[in-house]
């Protein structure tokens, strides 16, 4: 490639818009533009380290037995209503009518395409287990789309479905994928990439990890404990709480008028705050009781795991105009006779003495005990855990929560699917069965951003040979001297005979622009074809990273570059 | 890969929803699977030669310069509003809203993705020519999608856009582009794929081509003179139009009482349908006067080349409310006070003679002429060629009507896009200039289609080595007699090692049900492994196409089978 015919310009300023490491480089290096909030066309240098990203992962899903397909980006409404999640999943999933006034959506994942695809063929369980996967365009509608490719609405994900006759199997090949992931991530360049435990959300199931590349831009939080290694998004990380030492005592009414937040009390009543009861009231989609979480009062309440329990969305409320609670000073007695739903943290399980919310304005109760006070059929888990907690797992480490980008998803999804959607085979004993499935997702677009937050110095990305937009790039300087043109694109076809990927820059320009293009693009050998140097046989090569930069004799210069991308 | 494991079952019966010979046997084969009309699921076979479709398309392009970008499936309203199609396209645009009540669509083309991609980059005159291209889902909501992936709603395309500084440069490009269509339409296995002038349609511009495989599945017609060659769309093929040889005479108004139609003039008067003016009324899309067309009696009006002539979709009319036609009478006399257009088809160009309408119930003109009774300033070319007609090129052959598949299109655009979109560059000689585009598309998935309708037999596809699924059919026969499988599966593995895609009937069938299987996946080469044939050192070969089967030695299946495959 010539560097002259290259589509898409490459900026010395950063973009206003930008400030993730990889958005800027994404738009000053020429990989992509926004054509919407959220949508982006990929140029050239792009669309060729996404597709040998895309190829990795290939590989690496084909040799776990996984089978590519090509499933639809457009599916009617019914194909959702199977599954329960037309009507489930908000404003992310787009939706709109065709032409005869049909319902259609855009996938944002495919586990009903998945199942529509298989479930006719797949009857028997000599069938099992198998593994298919695409790479194909989702949207799904974010709220929030930012950081360039690091949250988008549209996007290219390799996503994989497997289907096992038992959890034992499903758990096996969740294991065989668990560790190709770690391969495509160590083969893209960023070895780094942590696997945490996390939420299954709108998937369904129980069992799921997240791949995390551990960094400032992620915006996903993870909970770390460095002693004993334990790793978990904050979603589902649970906290290590220590519960207060008090004694009964008796349950009095106070009078504590205008004081509503636990700061407030614990100021009031000269006690820590989690010698308090939090209330916190939500809305429930598609629910018309509001639910009230009682909480710890030092704790707060985690609306991932909260979203969990109760199966839908929740919406935080201050104020409620159907239903008499008294915010403020909502407690946990005397709710009976209110429509609303009650949920109470395990933080405060077994706890004695404590002040909470008299259900009137202006007072609270001191001396309430969990036990004696109330009936709680459950406690759940639904607390943040905090930077500094103990560990829950080893018991001595010191949590720290760390920033990380989500670069891959596997769920362990049970039968959520194929019950709903009635996939059936016959199993060895003769009985018809739900197969269980796994899936299994990666976003191509963002780990190719989350290679630049790993692998980038002032200047520009350092793509590692395995994803480079081309492999060698040579800089012309002083073109016009006799012979260094000649010199230079002699080599540029020598090296393309060897099949390797080689950019050229073609266009007379002086070297700090040569040299800063050459850093925005990332190839990891760089050539620097010169007058100077050639007169005295020689010439210049380095790698990316700048931790090789030698003079060659000009007959070794292609066993160099061999040497330098083996 | 095992059969055993592939998924997707194969068929015996032909599936009572398909007619056309690629979508029966796209069915039974497992190759793909509806979701809703129109939109399909790809099952593994058909991925396999997708992907291999793709990749020789991406070379072509790659080798006329080409370079892959990936432009968005939705994009915003504004974008297409620039280019005027976002109100001019109907309701094969899909559109919904997105979560922020933003205007969306799903791509259909991408003129304006690639003009949005491009226009900030590329101007200055030295960055021309330069051609862009995707391989990507796109969505045209059709009215009638119909065989299987003949005419779809959800589909693969690969799209370029070239853009030039001059039309003599966009000529030398289309025409490399055209040659680049040829050699892959011969790769893939359809050398018979024939170029055909054809309407530039919704794109606008002036000169295209479809590139089209003659066959009965198609549902383009195409003339055809098989004495000088001449093939064009019947869109846009002229008619060879054989003027009357007319005195003038006198014009004499005729009683023809509920006389309306051709044919019962014809009768009435005793005189051939070529003597008479037929009127054809229709209504504009975005027009509130409705457009009569004139044309000689013997002809039909083509909608294609009028859509053209007036810019915009037109519906036949047979009465109008608000517009004083007299439906079955109208001729060309006496509509100066008429709110309403009109067109004169070239065939009535200095006709002398005729009958037409007098514009008056139950009464009709003779002896009408065009130059002496009318002031028309321009015919234009608004009618239909027939089977039969003289060739308008060689003036001697039959004009044929037949079938086809369009499997390819390439369009001249002119700047419609460039100026509409103000995309500008610095011309040589300091002038701001609009560039010239072309447009250049090919249905991947039609293009898998085309192919079956080109290469099969009774019993399924005959892929050619180059887009096949697999290379290699291992069929196991007696796979339980001694030293069968065993050598059945240590060709397979030897094959692979040396790269060969092999696939091996793995499932102790019979004969009878493997040969079928293996006629419906239509590998190109397939190796019989049974136990009679071992016991005497023989291995039977054959090739898909049934045109070589015989025994080889074991020894050297091996070398036979490499030779069949280069």
């Amino acid at each position: 490639m010539r560097l002259s015919r290259l589509l898409g310009e490459r900026y010395k300023e950063k973009p206003a818009e930008a400030s993730l490491i990889s958005h800027i480089f994404l738009l000053r290096g020429g990989y992509v533009k926004q054509v919407s909030n959220g949508i982006y066309s990929l140029l050239p240098p792009a669309k060729r380290i996404v597709s040998k990203i895309e190829q990795i992962i290939r590989e690496e899903m084909d040799s776990i037995g996984g089978q590519e397909v090509l499933l639809p980006v457009v599916m009617p409404k019914e194909l959702w209503e199977e599954s329960g999640r037309y009507k489930a999943i908000g404003a992310e999933l787009a939706r709109f009518k065709d032409r005869n006034d049909h319902d259609m959506l855009l996938g944002m994942t495919h586990e009903e395409a998945a199942v529509h695809l298989v479930r006719n063929d797949a009857v028997s369980y000599s069938k099992y287990p198998f593994m298919i996967y695409q790479i194909q365009t989702k949207f799904r509608d974010e709220p929030r789309p930012r950081g360039g490719l690091i949250r988008v609405r549209e996007f290219t994900m390799k996503d994989a479905y497997s289907f096992h006759t038992s959890q034992e199997d499903l758990e096996k090949f969740y294991q065989e994928c668990f560790e190709a992931y770690h391969r495509i991530f160590r083969r893209v360049g960023i070895p780094e990439v942590v696997a945490v435990g996390s939420d299954t959300g709108m998937m369904g199931g129980n069992v799921a990890h997240e791949f995390m590349l551990l960094c400032e831009a992620g915006e996903d939080t993870i909970a770390v404990c460095k002693q004993c290694g334990y790793k978990a998004n904050l979603e589902v990380a649970r906290a290590n709480i220590k519960h207060n030492d008090c004694s009964e005592n008796i349950l009095k009414e106070v009078h504590t008028p205008d004081i509503t937040t636990i700061d407030d009390l614990a100021s009031f009543f000269g006690l820590p705050a989690g010698r308090f009861v939090k209330s916190a009231v939500f809305a429930v989609q598609n629910s018309s009781k509001p639910l009230v979480v009682f909480i710890r009062g030092d704790l707060e309440v985690n609306e991932a795991k909260l979203r969990k329990i109760v199966g839908a969305n929740v919406f935080p409320l201050t104020e409620h105009k159907d239903v008499p609670l008294c915010f403020g000073f909502i407690g946990p007695m005397g709710l009976d006779e209110v429509e609303l739903d009650i949920i109470f943290d395990r933080s405060l399980e077994g706890e004695l003495n404590l002040i909470c919310g008299a259900n009137k304005k202006d007072y609270h109760m001191k001396g309430f005990s969990m036990k004696r006070d109330i009936k709680v059929d459950k406690y759940y888990d639904v607390s943040k855990i905090n930077s500094g907690d103990r560990c829950l797992n080893c018991n001595s480490g010191v949590i720290e929560l760390v920033r990380g980008i989500e670069v891959g998803n596997i769920f362990q999804l049970g039968t959520k699917y194929t019950a709903s959607m009635n996939m059936e085979y016959t199993d060895v004993d003769g009985q018809r069965k739900n197969p269980i499935m796994g899936c299994y997702g990666i976003g191509v677009g963002r780990l190719m951003a989350a290679v630049i937050e790993a692998r980038h110095d002032d200047y520009g990305p350092i793509w590692p040979v395995s994803i480079a937009p081309w492999h060698i790039h040579i800089c012309v300087l002083n073109s016009n001297k006799e012979g260094v043109n000649e010199f230079a694109f002699e080599l540029y076809e020598k090296l393309r005979q060897q099949k390797y990927e080689v950019i050229i820059d073609d266009r007379g320009l002086n070297a700090g622009v040569q040299f800063a293009d050459a850093d925005l693009l990332g190839i990891p050998v760089r050539v620097i074809v010169s007058a100077k140097n050639l007169e005295a046989n020689k010439i210049e090569i380095c790698t990316r990273d700048k931790k090789i930069k030698k003079l060659v004799d000009k007959d070794d210069i292609i066993k160099e570059i061999q040497s330098l991308l083996t």
